[in-house]
């Protein structure tokens, strides 16, 4: 029998689009159907730096992660091969001894704001979508989530936001937008749209 | 046995964007399930008016439509009565006195550039997708349909877009974007985009 390859679903957008919401409401409907990455997971280990150098690399340029990893370890998923995933910490800002198992499944999804930026990645997504939300609320997300569940301090998100995540996401998160097959405002907050994925998914799950 | 009411799709975007493109696709491939209506239908007729003076209307403004009656006619359809569709000249710039059957389907799609700008006709949409494409893309779009199959000159079609075409669709069309769940890139001509909605369609129908 024929197996087709995974369909493969990327999903981008700004810090704080809402685009994870996005993504886990698509992996609770599908359960063990869908497979997942993050391109967060990939940040590059830099560990020929001390950790105070390491902390102030630019984590929203698309130089602080290993992509050609990704795209190895999405070749494989699609092809149907489990494969161990890095595991990166925020705490350490590296990468972790440990992996973690992703089993191959009919459907993938890989969430990040920077994954349509890269052509050779972006060729591998038979949908992509991009989660669009004013940059205001983004701020309001990305502050509520910083300071209340982060316990950083409002002038050091600022700091960020206004030295990294702006300046990145204008010049290579935005513009990426012009590669995806749909834009979605307010991400995991649109129900209309996420039943349009849910309903193309089942499609694709049902025909295998 | 309780019906449901038709699943109503908008499809908006600017002129020249590919938004009939899409919606004729959607159209070919659910032939008699699906009822379509186009706002253009419903331009007023302006009866009382000389033709000259027909002509000169701003046909890309709000008031240019007889949105009222869209809404009358959409709603009979969404609860499953066949309607009687007005027919509107382009040579006359006025309503014929025929009228078109629609007949009642459990998928309606509604495609014009200023469905979404009218607070009434927009909540009637369960699905609204705005396509959205480059402004040179649609001038040229509207120039090879206008001088090519219309035989329109290129002075006459170059002074339409830049009197009304242009400033209305930045007053009205590009900001009822933000009303749409989903914005698709291309319109027709975007694949990816046409199997979700597609696939969407299916899955309601399916419900029934």
């Amino acid at each position: 029998m024929e197996r087709k390859d995974a369909l493969t679903i990327g999903i981008a957008g700004g810090s704080g689009s809402g685009k994870t919401t996005f993504a886990n409401k698509i992996i609770q409907y599908f359960g063990g159907d869908v497979a997942t990455l993050n391109h967060d997971y990939y940040y590059k280990p830099f560990a020929d730096l001390p950790l105070e150098e390491r902390k102030k690399q630019n984590f929203d340029h698309p130089d602080a992660f290993d992509t050609d990893l990704l795209i190895s370890d999405l070749l494989r998923l699609k092809k149907g091969e489990d494969i161990r995933r890095p595991v990166y910490s925020y705490t350490e800002f590296t990468r972790l001894p440990e992996t973690v198992l992703v089993k191959a499944a009919p459907v993938i999804v890989v969430d990040g704001i920077l994954i349509f930026e890269n052509p050779k990645l972006r060729d591998l997504f038979d949908i992509k979508v991009y989660v669009d939300t004013d940059s205001d609320v983004r701020l309001v997300r990305r502050l509520m989530r910083d300071v209340k569940e982060r316990g950083r301090s409002l002038e050091s998100v600022f700091n960020q936001y206004l030295t990294t995540v702006k300046p990145m996401h204008e010049t290579f998160v935005e513009p990426s937008k012009r590669y995806a097959d749909v834009i979605v405002p307010e991400g995991g907050f649109n129900a209309v749209a996420l039943d349009m994925v849910i309903d193309r998914i089942r499609a694709q799950i049902a025909k295998r």
